[in-house]
């Protein structure tokens, strides 16, 4: 494990999803990754799901005339037998065209990550929001 | 001095602030810390006074229904004959219960670190707040 | 190429800034820097050209009353044959004499980072403004 490498992974992972490129965003998930965030009834499973999600959220961000910046920081990361366990924190920055940025929201992401062909990819996310009371 | 092993410790030791681990808290400064910041009449010294302010604080949180998040980054560091010393941002990011995130404050947040049996902990903490002019 | 390194260089960078060493912010560049932002009318060229608007920013600040603090996160870097390619986000966080912090801009941070001497400096810098649709 190397944390530099993982701090290098979720940069380029959010950048992806911030700058709308869906399919390469979901291409940085395992072909049977899960993720679960609380906007959703039940977890997604695999790529196309991921990316589908993603499709409109960056629709819903173009219709609202609004950009995204993801901010993941604060990570922690131990190695288990199924990969790495890596808790961060993550802030939206949402800011309207022409408005003033705002902290949109304020998350907890734990991820595991798996290595494949040198590759950090995610296999399982779950998101907790700060404004909701866990469990 | 390895600044990945100084963004790993301050990674760990908000996450366990912001948890409400008061106590594995205050086990991050070492015995004899001293932790000055505006909101205290006075520095406080050692684990005791630590974990006491850290329990107000989560029980404050808690009572009002808030969730913080301590981001601190932007950390320079440099080795000294007694530590190192680390200069670091601190943004407080708070969330109500049902409510936006907002920032409660922006901080500068001034360290000692020293290495104990191979792990650093915080020997000296002084914080200014970017709403108080200091000195 | 160091990600780690780069890390260090943008927080001693941000750092020289918000503290008000305009002199010393414009020697983090090389001599022949190319500094292009949405609020100039075309990109200053050289460390005196940079220092004078470190300076009037520096002002405009200590005149307003406010502290402003540059976070610099999310890089992803690549070398290229004419040295680093580095993109990060950036958030600048405002606090008031006496107020609470507002996020004043969130920006996208293009540079190209050269090595002279051992040292990084920005050869070439293009911020985008998120509230400004960019091209």
């Amino acid at each position: 494990m190397n944390s530099t490498d993982i701090q290098q992974f979720y940069a380029r992972h959010m950048q992806l999803l911030d700058g709308g490129a869906a399919e390469a965003w979901a291409g940085t998930f395992t072909a049977d990754a899960v993720f679960a965030a609380p906007s959703m009834t039940e977890p997604v499973r695999g790529r196309d799901g991921i990316a589908a999600g993603a499709r409109a959220a960056v629709e819903g961000r173009a219709a609202a005339g609004e950009v995204h910046r993801h901010w993941v920081t604060m990570t922690t990361a131990r190695s288990t037998g199924a990969g790495i366990e890596a808790v961060s924190y993550v802030q939206i920055l949402a800011t309207p065209q022409g408005g003033a940025p705002r902290v949109h929201l304020s998350c907890v992401m734990r991820d595991r990550l798996v290595r494949r062909d040198g590759e950090l990819l995610v296999a399982e996310r779950h998101i907790t929001r700060d404004d909701r009371p866990a469990g």
